[in-house]
């Protein structure tokens, strides 16, 4: 096992310097003074391209190689098979991207932002149009290198979904919407049964901080191995499966950002602390894929955090802290207020019922703009005539619709559907967990969610990256990544809230 | 110049990863939850090993002398006759420690740091003394490697005082050690007279923050080029020319550590922020030596914070915030409490009439243990003599004797002598400073501190590691590093407060 030795500690050391690279990063967003970011991106640009150099030089390659002789016949599930396949996979794909073509790709992203911040704020969809073109030409090139069967958006999309293929996502999708659209329009059609009223009022910071601290906490969220911090754009960062950290921020009249968002990031940041701590600073050390991420940060934002249950037990708690607020306001009330359904223009302002659609006219544009069946200068068209058609409102400016994304001008293409397809594995994983241990809506009642995160920490949380995604899911719950059990969720809650 | 600018490239990645190591560190300080802390060793440990490695790699040196031969006939005073010069210095240096041995020194380091740890907790030297005795030896290893002509010590002086001699040091302080020690015996007769009863009450820590705040940004700091955070041992720490931090801690029953420590480290900080902005990312972007850094700090803590000139300003300030525990306290009485002297036991707690004397005896110590003219076993006997014949006490227990001090256990032998220079040096600049700009004083009674901190600026900070530290008092005073400034300081200002 010496060269698997050799491998490991190759593979540690650049772990290292990601895991630094990810603190830089941290600190940008929470910590350093204006001034330091020159710097910062330096150190950023020196970081990346050190660990970069050492992952895809030569003699990891025949490390690798000598690795995986070296342990011919290790079970498919061991630690050592998994690393070996896991690493051969990022090993090739990072070849295959020419470092000239990752040092463009770096370049025009860092300008593209740019570009869209100001297209954006001015609300001019004709200044970020050439730039648009432009990044996803490079995306087509990067595909190209990548190399695909069937179509080149597999290729995209298998850099953020590992394994998944675009014909697979989009009979998913394809489902999804022929219940979801009427659904919503279901809903649409009796929009004043809820209102959201009570969340919209004076709510203390520091009250709000310390209530969702109890709840993360419950949770399981433990203060000796993460801490919270505010940041403009929430997230979750590990810098080792004992030190995960996530970000919030608070608004002193919306209840929601605070104490949903901390949910969210904490949802992804159990995950990441319930990798088996066998795998430390190896590339298995992670989420498997942003989809499964997702599916853990709505499974504890959504299907928890806004259940019936979880607020029988936390809602009398939450009316001790704001007495005048929500003392005078029903469990019920409160429950609809934060399930409360509005088609609206915010892709991250969408509640659950609605998000999936924002995601899946993305999904169809990108695959279109890549194939070339349409040009950018009618993306503003279509994008509206499409929200027309699946939300049933038209945004009044491009900066409410097809501008509001930082994801093209960051050169993130094929990352979209990531998002909807966490939220179906949410679902499909939660109705998994109660069918193996019923106890748990009950024991959600009582403010005890140890089952549920046991449960998903010997499920999914613990084999890190060893498996795919669509793999992963499979193990878990027999079948793929579906619709159905997203769909019956979403029945069933809303039919009832709504009266449908 | 293209030799020059690789070498500049190559030194500028050095730079970006100690940056970023810069940052794991002061991470781990203010940051870090307990459990971060082995994966955190791991990133330091590899991020220093590259760092390290690409220092020390044939490609470095032969860029610098190429470099220099592409030079060749620069001005000593321009940057890049500097950087070479500076550059070729650390790297014969770091070339002349073999890897393996600055591995067995920072293993041994790090258990002997656990040995300290609990010896001084338990105040038992024996159990220490085989450790100190390994790091000795360490020692007097590194300094064969280093190399030397007259003593060994002089290698160890050197690593932390660039160009300093023992001989020249021990001449310094042996002068300075006729006149402190009558000095010490003179006021010790007087203690009586003066005491710091009104600086131990109860205030608000946040109140404490907010003053020293206002003090530290009327000295020139600026929170868009840092920032202020709590850690358990205050430090300063620079990331960039632009992102220099510092961090302090609060007593809720004592003025002083906070205020006076704030003061200290943005001395340290103010240094670090007024290097040329053309030396970004080189190896002279920093001070030069630790000796003219505790000039930094040492000058603004004690030269100007514990002036009665600042206080004519800022004491009505300082009452206004503390109305119930100053507002009845004469000036004369606070200025009196805050330079009280008090021969005493631990080092850092010494006021600056005493520092210097706690530094020499660990001076002198560690020469007779390198030069093998004192035994390990001995220790504790010579130290408890030497308190009493310099300081007129002796501790009572180890723990408050040679058992203080992180230094030994931590492989920093040699370095003690820099606290006591950075004394010396702090006054030398002062008497300059004054001599050019008269004014300075009286600005300071208004609250302004922009006239001595651009002359320092201009003067000290700009150079970096321009020069080395004597070359650098030299240059601003026309004088080397001596003891009279420092004495003439003290037995003016402790002669009028203690009526001598």
């Amino acid at each position: 096992m010496e060269t698997y030795r050799q491998l490991r500690e190759r593979l540690a050391e650049i772990n290292d310097i990601n895991r630094a690279a990810g603190l830089l990063n941290w600190d940008l967003q929470v910590n350093m003074p204006p001034a330091g970011a020159e710097a910062r991106a330096h150190a950023l640009g020196t970081l990346s391209k050190i660990a970069h150099e050492l992952h895809i030089a030569d003699e990891t390659g025949r490390l690798i190689a000598a690795a995986a002789a070296e342990l011919d016949g290790a079970s498919y599930d061991s630690d050592e098979a998994a690393l070996i396949r896991v690493t051969q996979r990022d090993y090739e794909q990072a070849r295959r991207l020419p470092p000239e073509f990752v040092a463009e790709l770096s370049r025009e992203s860092a300008r593209a932002h740019e570009v869209w911040v100001k297209a954006r704020a001015e609300n001019k969809f004709a200044a970020f149009a050439p730039t648009l073109e432009k990044m996803f030409e490079l995306a087509r090139r990067a595909a190209e290198y990548l190399g695909y069967t069937d179509h080149p958006y597999d290729a995209l999309l298998d850099q953020f979904e590992p394994g998944m293929k675009t014909a697979q996502v989009r009979a998913i999708f394809d489902e999804l919407k022929q219940e979801l659209v009427p659904l919503v329009r279901a809903i649409s059609a009796r929009l004043d049964r809820v209102d959201d009223a009570v969340l919209h009022q004076e709510f203390d910071e520091d009250k709000q901080r310390d209530f969702s601290y109890e709840v993360i906490q419950a949770f399981g969220y433990d203060f000796k191995r993460g801490r919270v911090d505010r940041a403009v754009h929430p997230f979750a960062q590990n810098f080792s499966i004992n030190d995960v950290r996530i970000t919030t921020r608070y608004d002193r009249t919306f209840l929601n950002p605070a104490l949903f968002g901390t949910m969210h990031e904490t949802g992804h940041a159990l995950y990441e602390l319930g990798v088996d701590p066998a795998l430390e600073r190896t590339p298995l050390a992670s989420g498997t894929s942003l989809g499964v991420h997702e599916s853990q940060s709505r499974l504890w934002e959504n299907i928890v955090g806004r259940s019936r249950a979880m607020w029988t037990c936390f809602y009398p708690r939450l009316q001790a802290v704001f007495p005048a607020q929500l003392g005078g306001v029903g469990l019920d009330t409160f429950y609809r207020a934060i399930n409360t359904v509005q088609p609206s223009f915010i892709r991250v302002e969408a509640d659950e019922v609605t998000y999936s659609l924002h995601i899946m006219l993305r999904f169809e544009i990108e695959q279109e703009l890549i194939g070339g069946t349409l040009k950018v200068a009618d993306l503003p068209d279509v994008w509206n005539a499409r929200m027309k058609a699946y939300l049933g409102v038209v945004p009044p400016t491009d900066t409410l619709g097809v501008l509001q994304d930082v994801h093209w001008s960051s050169a993130l293409i094929g990352y979209f559907a990531t998002y909807a397809l966490g939220n179906l594995i949410s679902v499909q994983l939660w109705e998994k967990a109660l069918a193996d241990a019923p106890d748990i809506p009950p024991q959600i009642e009582r403010g005890e969610f140890g089952g549920l995160r046991e449960w998903l920490r010997a499920n999914v949380h613990r084999h890190g990256r060893k498996y795919m995604p669509d793999e992963l899911v499979r193990r878990v719950t027999g079948e793929g990544i579906q619709s159905r059990s997203y769909m019956r969720y979403l029945k069933t809650k809303y039919g009832e809230i709504y009266g449908l």
